[in-house]
């Protein structure tokens, strides 16, 4: 078998078998396939589609690619959040600990912002000395004393997909919906869970804009894992606007340290909703199939304001080096030489739209995102929103938001981009997204 | 611009403008642009096409990565034949001799054979001592005394063919269409030609095996040459079965001489009749569009038939550093060491269809042939068809044809795969295939 034979394959429509699909993974992995064969091959996925047992085999032989931990020595249930990203998307830093304080384990293996997708290991540094890089040993270790641990990809996890993602990246070939699945769902499977929580994001500042493109996305996500015998559901969430109130990654750490001391803002109230409907559906995929969903919120929401999560989280900042000040001092977190610029709209009007992701690239274009994976970030400059979709902006105050940057060049550039990804309509919408669109449970 | 911008707008179907495709071609031969992101640009080619337009620019394109030759100081117009290639496809070296002879200027950059078919240079090489690696001053010095020269692709002629060839071959995009007609029209025209008859086969032994896709790609290289200002016309013609009598290098140059000769086997008959015929319609186009097919016609037979072409043909072996000694003594050309073996049907009927490709990688297979590129070729072997569609194999004679080869291990090999290349019926055909299928004139 050559390279060539398994890409004609797909690249005239049939269906790969395990023996050619195996072939591709191990081959693309160890470079027995030139770069070149492989991206060939990525194309005529994204061109051609995979059929569902396709999916579940790349994924598998990407899961395979590496080592699968083993956390069976930890009693509790091993659970999961993973998000497809957004802008404003901080709810890993309140769903893990909420999770923990709960009685379940989460091993959370996390990502990086690019684009205007903001990661929640750029967020957790902005927390000074808080290490993402754990050895396999520590992060055990923090798992199995504090419930939950936060990391960085590791060499050891689904080296596949690390290869392959890097391919996709550089040849336009990130979208292919099997190749998102086996990316997505080879890293989860790998962190050994017992259940999984999907957050996928439809709107302006997703992965997905397209709203039946991300159910599609969210179905299949659900069907891979369940046929890897892990119990999982999909909530297809809103992001046509940023998530709650900040955006850059001091200010989001500090809007989920609000809402984890109960000392929240109104507008963060959909960061606080969403993290506890998606602990509460970990919860009770956790406990299985007969628990009530409603007695799972109860708990959480509890487990919330107790300050029980919030012990929780401090517990991890500890226990990863970080500065546990912060939790107590939020204020810390601040960089108070920092610009503080009120962006105001043009005109009055009602908000009928925001391009998130533009809110997403204003943030990263004064250093609080990356353009390209080598970038480095300054965590504290961002945007606070205060006009979200549904809003009156009136002569009395016209404010959008408020910039924390650098410069006033960029001060400059980032408000104007910020003011251009709003939309200003004559009258009030009839209604506002909701945050939560759909349950995909199988 | 970046690769990606490119390779994404190709990859959701649409057209690439002139300055995408300078950038893509550019950035391909210049390794600007990394394989890996050539390849799937390729692909996504391959899968979602490309316009008339598009495909113009490419050629254009990818002639401009190199040298265009200009013998406009040569008085004769310039002139070629292009074969989409085939098994004993050998007429370029009688054509070529022969449109010297009526008076046209032949500059010819053929190529090797590779899988299944031959190659001319490989042809030629069969003849003791010829040089096919001619530099371009020898090049335009062979074609001014003799009216025609053959020689190789070389490093200054469309670069960006040979770097984007040697990828297509890598990653099953080879039969791309867009990509097919840039490749063979972009050296075509660095040839600087007047007028280009081309030879587009079809059937069992030919690249484009469905007739109606090779009538597209003969429709989409005729549509290329025009738009260039070089008067162009396709023949489709019959490759269901080997192109005359001989399929193996040494063979084939001595079946040329004996129809050169005017001593011709009447098995050869199909390959002087298609070499008149593609001979007359290069005549007739380099002299206008008043010219008489009819007249030219005649006036290539006449050339044939009076040894006229037969001396070009010896003037070039002489320019061009063969032995010439072999034009008279076509004997010198065969090793007298080979084995000579009969290969027999196992049963009596009437030869129905042959899978001409199958006979070309038999001959391959015993060193007539290159698997791959950097196979060496013994020049020597081949096979002597006798039994075409439509003939009648009788209990006294079987024959399918002669196999020259080393060993005995290779002939039985090799018979063996020639026997299941016949299919033989109880019944003889009602008609046998037309040597010429269509003439594609825009």
């Amino acid at each position: 078998m050559q390279p060539q034979d398994v890409i004609r394959k797909k690249r005239d429509g049939a269906a790969l078998s395990k023996k050619e699909i195996a072939f591709f993974v191990r081959g693309a992995t160890q470079n027995e396939w030139a770069d070149y064969q492989t991206s060939a091959l990525l194309m005529a996925i994204l061109l051609n589609g995979m059929t569902e047992a396709e999916t579940h085999i790349l994924t598998d032989e990407m899961l395979h690619s590496g080592e699968v931990l083993d956390f069976s020595d930890i009693a509790q249930p091993k659970v999961d959040k993973h998000s497809t990203g957004g802008v404003g998307d901080k709810t890993s830093l309140i769903i893990a600990p909420l999770a923990a304080a709960c009685g379940l384990c989460v091993p959370m293996i996390s990502g990086r912002g690019l684009g205007h997708t903001g990661g929640t290991l750029d967020k957790l540094e902005a927390i000074k000395n808080y290490r993402v890089q754990l050895s396999l040993a520590e992060f055990r270790s923090v798992l199995s004393r504090v419930g939950f641990a936060m990391i960085g990809q590791t060499k050891e996890i689904a080296p596949a997909d690390r290869k392959l993602y890097a391919l996709r990246d550089a040849t336009a070939t990130v979208e292919a919906l099997p190749l998102i699945v086996a990316s997505i769902m080879s890293k989860k499977l790998a962190a050994g869970l017992n259940a999984l929580v999907l957050d996928v994001k439809t709107g302006s500042g997703a992965f997905m804009a397209n709203e039946e493109r991300a159910k599609e996305l969210a179905r299949a996500l659900v069907k891979t894992g369940n046929a890897f015998g892990v119990r999982t559901e999909a909530l297809l969430t809103d992001m046509n606007q940023p998530l709650g109130r900040a955006v850059g990654n001091a200010l989001e750490v500090r809007e989920c340290l609000d809402i984890l001391r109960g000392e929240m803002n109104e507008e963060s109230r959909p960061v606080h909703d969403l993290s506890i409907e998606l602990t509460a559906r970990m919860v009770a995929l956790a406990s299985g199939v007969d628990s009530s969903l409603q007695a799972a919120r109860t708990k959480v929401k509890q487990a919330l304001d107790s300050g029980a999560a919030f012990e929780r989280f401090r517990l991890n900042v500890e226990a990863q080096g970080g500065d546990p000040r912060v939790c107590d001092e939020p204020a810390r977190l601040a960089d108070l030489t920092l610009r503080e610029v009120h962006v105001e709209s043009a005109r009055t009007g009602f908000v009928t739209g925001i391009n998130a992701a533009e809110i997403g690239r204003a943030v990263a274009s004064i250093g609080g995102g990356r353009t390209r994976v080598e970038d480095s970030i300054d965590p504290s400059v961002g945007f606070l929103v205060n006009a979200k979709i549904g809003d009156e902006l009136s002569s009395s105050d016209r404010t959008l938001g408020i910039l924390y940057c650098r410069t006033q060049a960029q001060a400059e550039a980032a408000a104007a981009r910020i003011r251009a990804a709003y939309e200003i309509g004559d009258a009030p919408l009839s209604s506002t997204p909701a945050l939560i669109k759909d349950v995909i449970s199988e």
